[in-house]
């Protein structure tokens, strides 16, 4: 068996277990969020304001991806959204058979929003299907107005993207006009947010976005 | 076969490329540095800034991997290095193999320093010898002081750290005692310096860093 007929398998069994975790999904109601951003991009910090931003009547929950640690399923717990840590030991990404176990481990199920908070990686988790609604990718101002091209996977697969840190144009060389345009070009469809946690600039945008996908998601019998 | 053992072989054959690599280099008299980060945080604009302060009597290159786009191997050119661009298609690292390659396809050996431009991906490019003397991690101020303990094999084999960004200390929280303590807990070997390519800060010892390593590089004739 070569790379490619290996690689052909891997992917097979994960579609395999995100098509089983899309029922699973459905019958509790809960809207699947990936999110996706190299290490330091601001997944973990847009999850907190999130909660915090969330009414009291929204169930919230996450599954973290990290190489090693727990730290930021206890940032999210401590901002009042419950959490598990799946520590990948080494993989690169997340895989639907990481998010089943953690499913199965935990009673995090029934919720509203599930996010799926991916190790941080702009490459490896671009392939993954994890039963998600959608995939987010946060690409930070300091990172560079050159990525979405150098990183295309993610950024044609996501439906949303953050501009992070925005308060740091300015300080850090980043043409924001740029990076819209190279996104737009990988996925004319997607919503592009700029944003700062720091100053809250884009958040409202933000929610606003999540409240529409969650009444999109509610089933008919709610709405006739 | 699974996955266990697929993994075995695919780093075996990695090891076997790699080994192959180092008397190729040792016979140039080739320093071999192998250059990892997240996306962003400052690979190539360290390798422009090391272009520019080298004298013109040392012949430096690198080959440069990226998922896409041919951007980085021309910054490198217009800054005076001869580089090539591996451009590994969906591959989230490059393996000693690309590096063989590359090698082959050009004329870049003999040189006295050939620097590898990995993928930006702190997680994947860890594990792979790529027949290098020493790997450089980067670390960029704005991806958060947590990252260390979050992504440790990188840190734990490097051995050299460049915290990167340092003029962002300030606009970004981030605690440079918190983030060199942990890398020291990794790697207490490890040289780390922070750095600004913005205000030059750091940069004179990291030179000095590279300018030591070629001279214990010297073959035993020429400091006879």
């Amino acid at each position: 068996m070569d790379r490619v007929e290996f690689r052909r398998r891997i992917m097979a069994a994960n579609d395999a277990a995100a098509a089983a975790l899309r029922p699973r999904f459905a019958s509790s109601g809960t809207l699947v969020v990936d999110v996706v951003s190299s290490p330091g991009a601001g997944k973990t910090s847009l999850l907190e304001a999130t909660a915090r931003r969330a009414p009291d009547s929204l169930r919230l929950g996450a599954v973290v991806g990290d190489i090693a640690t727990e730290l930021d399923a206890d940032r999210l717990r401590a901002a009042g959204m419950p959490a598990h840590q799946i520590v990948t030991g080494g993989a690169c990404h997340l895989d639907a058979r990481f998010v089943t176990d953690a499913l199965d481990a935990t009673d995090l199920l029934p919720l509203d929003v599930l996010f799926i908070e991916n190790v941080g990686n702009l490459v490896c988790p671009a392939s993954y299907d994890l039963g998600e609604d959608f995939k987010v990718a946060l690409l930070s101002v300091a990172e560079g107005d050159d990525k979405p091209f150098k990183y295309p996977a993610i950024f044609a697969r996501a439906s949303v993207t953050l501009i992070t840190k925005i308060d740091l144009l300015g300080a850090a060389p980043f043409d924001l006009g740029k990076a819209i345009q190279q996104i737009e070009t990988l996925n004319p469809e997607a919503r592009i947010i700029p944003t700062s946690i720091a100053t809250g600039a884009g958040m409202e945008t933000w929610w606003e976005l999540l409240e529409s996908e969650l009444e999109a998601k509610r089933p008919a019998h709610a709405t006739s």
